[in-house]
């Protein structure tokens, strides 16, 4: 955190953040206030005000708020990419990818809310005959859970941070949001939140529906509030961790949806290594070093055929990177010490350097790749198999009967990606491979790269601990909204006190499904 | 815990647990050894080597194992019932439905695995011209998330305990299951550990997918192990706090599905009063003191019109209420501690004394009833809306003007209930009761009562905290498979790599849903 004591005369005054500029590793702009603890509780009184209201909202209404958001980020695209640029120096190209992508996310809930499916609605009729006893008239849907505490990442100022897929998946959901902003870019914050709220006041949606708050201080009191019925968070294990803590022990412990970390391991063949062995390193290390290797999916972890020959390839792929300073100092920081821990590892051989790049180049790092045979791995698989974020990885050199001690080793991941030629597919080395990569990941991916994560109805974006704190969810794709909604059944419950959607005689818009009568 | 040290010679032989006949109070039946470490740690390695060979089983196989369960309880109904009656007093009658339930609820599950609609499989095609990007093929499915902890309830000694809804439906979600059995009834969850392990071993389930453990001490470590990757709870809210606790701060957090305490308030309106009051009176006394009120959906408050009238019906119902014993010696002193500090508190008038039914009748209690205005209610309403386990309940004298200050209080309850005249279903004053409960409640119930619990694919058997550690799930019904079942996406996977359900060539007998694709 970055917050700094103003004094004015004798009163403190407040505590504020200011934007760093990553380029040059200097405060750039306005300071943003912290949110103080009494503005921290009017705003939770707001979102529990809403909760209500907004979830009574048609879902044509709540639609409309989402596709009011993404219209009103591209009306102010230019201006959202400055200032994002500004404080991440993520650069403009991949700024207004990410921007497509965070307002794509918006219309995809957009029209999930106005397809209805997730409402999940099963119906089942009364039953006189039913065995073992007569059964009642049930009607279930699924409710919005309340008000949502929203914890924004670093490392992608749009998409995962204000308006970004937690956000987006909540409100569409029906439940009001509050954003703890994160730290690295609150400029950026502030802009989107107030687009985000105006286009949600223009389209309907009730007062205290969303906001932001800023401020380490204000995150702990949000995820202990009251109020505060769920919350999601994308950022590092041990805030993940502390938060999910906090979660648990309220008086009324509330469901906590972190995606932590992962280390994204890849296998590549034989196969595929004889086909197009140096595309292959080349393709790696891209992976490995986009947006200076500061994705959530970011492959750490390369098990190669002993024997490949790739040492020089991969070395001079990663000497050519493009790299753009890290996100902010504390990234930089750890990135250098995690990375400086692997190269001392024993047997571990340095196939690029990972250093600062020098004074007056901001956070800007050179990056690490580091290889090792599969004996010294398995002697610290642990130390090897923690994520280091930034623009580093390790290269494994392994047998195929190293290879399901290694997969026993692996760690919960948010993917896990094979590399093969199609004449393996068949094979039983690889079809192992394949099921106990499924067992210990959220999404398997075959001859592709794991960063880039498509924003569909069949993502999933999570996996076993520590990738998520709960593997049953994703964060990214439709049904992320899952996470903020719990059933309710109504038991003979006549039509008129029924929600319109669970109704006989209603022109049905959603899909519902009418269970058989088990005792017919 | 009735756990026992037996000295032979100087040797410490080992724990055991004896059943108590709750109707004497005295040791019955032989002594039942609680698990030590080291077999505790047998039985998970063994879940923990079954997980995937249990997964890999058609689900056809699956479905016949749990109908394998099912009907192997009913070639030993007798003894089942004689020897869950020995130990739980609860009746043959009652025994008799609770096993017609279970064998049901596993019926059920076995349907639901054959449709397979529990997969939930989407399939997004490539799409090379979506928005923002191209977009790979992707498939999602839900896939078991390993062995599974079972903690069995005392109040069902069949259907909330070995052979269960949480075993049937971790069974079901392709799921190893270790159940912890109940103190109060270990002779039983022998006997159905012996019937489920043998039907599932004739079904072709592998070694280690099924297993009962004994003792508070093997609870807690079960909870900790790393095999166990998610538990499934019915009981206290210490119990129940304490384990989620456990289960969250594990070097590997697992997800912990706690059902709670709940007070499942009633409200019946004036016109409800007007056409049936003394009928009213006596079904609350019906519901309330059924099993001994030993239901997690006892209704344990019930709100009346101020000038109701009812007091006497009400005495009179709970002095005729039959009551057998209560389940075990803890609850049935909790019964009378908890009974007497509701009388003690000010403004309560006792309709019905509770109290112990004196020597020699093992645990059998009286009920108790209590009446309060709505002022004494709101001065102590949380003492007030504490569940108190056995046949007792509070009655609260209201009119209109308090309803919405009540609502307010309300803690998160399995069940919420509205008894009405139908010419009050338009009225606003109802509409808002319900719209208000629903928001506190998983099951809303009309002009029925919340014991007896429907197993069909519309329940909802859970509810906002304390109800259940997480509301977005339910214990009972089709849906209670979902807590145990995370999703896999596979990108761009070969068709010989991906599971035969997701292959594009595969003759489909499961509900897909396959996404139009976003760009075309």
């Amino acid at each position: 955190m970055t917050g700094i004591h103003y004094i004015e005369g004798n009163a403190t005054v407040s505590d504020a953040l200011r934007s760093i500029d990553p380029r040059t590793g200097r405060e750039a702009g306005e300071p943003v206030p912290v949110t103080t603890p009494a503005e921290l509780a009017a705003i939770a009184d707001r979102a529990r005000a809403a909760a209500a209201p907004y979830a009574a909202l048609p879902l044509a209404t709540r639609a409309a708020g989402l596709r009011a958001i993404a219209e009103a980020l591209g009306d102010h695209a230019d201006q959202v990419i400055a200032t994002a640029d500004a404080e991440t120096a993520l650069g403009t190209a991949r700024l207004t990818g990410e921007l497509a992508r965070t307002r794509v996310q918006l219309e995809l809930f957009a029209d999930a809310v106005e397809a209805g499916a997730f409402l999940e609605i099963i119906i089942d009729r009364a039953d006189p005959l039913a065995k073992p006893a007569p059964r009642p008239d049930l009607r279930r849907m699924l409710v919005p859970v309340g008000p949502v505490a929203v914890y924004a990442a670093s490392n992608f100022p749009l998409a995962f941070s204000v308006p970004g897929g937690d956000t987006a998946s909540a409100l569409a959901a029906g439940c009001p949001v509050i954003v703890k902003a994160h730290e690295a870019h609150p400029r950026t914050s502030e802009l989107c939140a107030r687009i985000v709220t105006d286009a949600l006041a223009a389209a309907g949606a009730p007062d205290g529906t969303f906001a932001v708050v800023h401020g380490f201080e204000a995150g702990k009191e949000l995820i202990t509030h009251p109020a505060v019925k769920a919350a999601g968070f994308t950022g590092s294990l041990n805030g993940g961790r502390a938060l999910h803590a906090l979660a648990s022990s309220r008086p009324e412990p509330i469901p906590f949806f972190g995606e932590l970390g992962s280390i994204n391991p890849v296998f590549a063949t034989p196969g595929a290594i004889a086909e197009r062995g140096p595309a292959l390193a080349e393709a790696f290390i891209g992976s490995a070093t986009l947006g200076s290797g500061q994705f959530c999916t970011k492959p750490g972890v390369l098990f190669l055929p002993a024997g490949h020959g790739l040492a020089d390839d991969l070395a001079t792929a990663a000497a050519k990177a493009e790299s753009h300073p890290l996100l902010h100092q504390r990234i930089r920081d750890a990135y250098l010490v995690g990375a400086a821990a692997l190269a001392a590892l024993p047997g571990v051989t340095t196939l690029a350097e990972p250093g600062d790049v020098g004074p007056g180049e901001g956070f800007g790092v050179r990056p690490g790749l580091f290889q090792v045979d599969a004996a010294a791995f398995l002697a610290n698989a642990e130390a090897l198999l923690t994520e280091c974020f930034g623009p580093v990885a390790v290269v494994v050199d392994v047998d195929p009967a190293d290879v399901p001690a290694i997969l026993d080793l692996l760690p919960g991941s948010l993917t896990g990606t094979v590399h093969l030629a199609d004449a393996e597919a068949t094979g039983t080395f690889v079809q192992g491979l394949l099921t106990a990569l499924a067992a210990k990941v959220g999404r398997v991916v075959v001859n592709g790269w794991p960063t880039g994560v498509a924003v569909t109805a069949a993502m999933q974006h999570g996996g076993p601990w520590p990738a998520a704190t709960s593997s049953q969810y994703t964060s990214v794709g439709e049904t992320a909204l899952r996470r903020f909604l719990r059933p309710v059944a109504y038991q003979d419950t006549p039509a008129e006190l029924l929600p319109e959607l669970l109704r006989d005689d209603v022109a049905v818009t959603v899909p519902r499904r009418v269970s058989q009568a088990f005792g017919a």
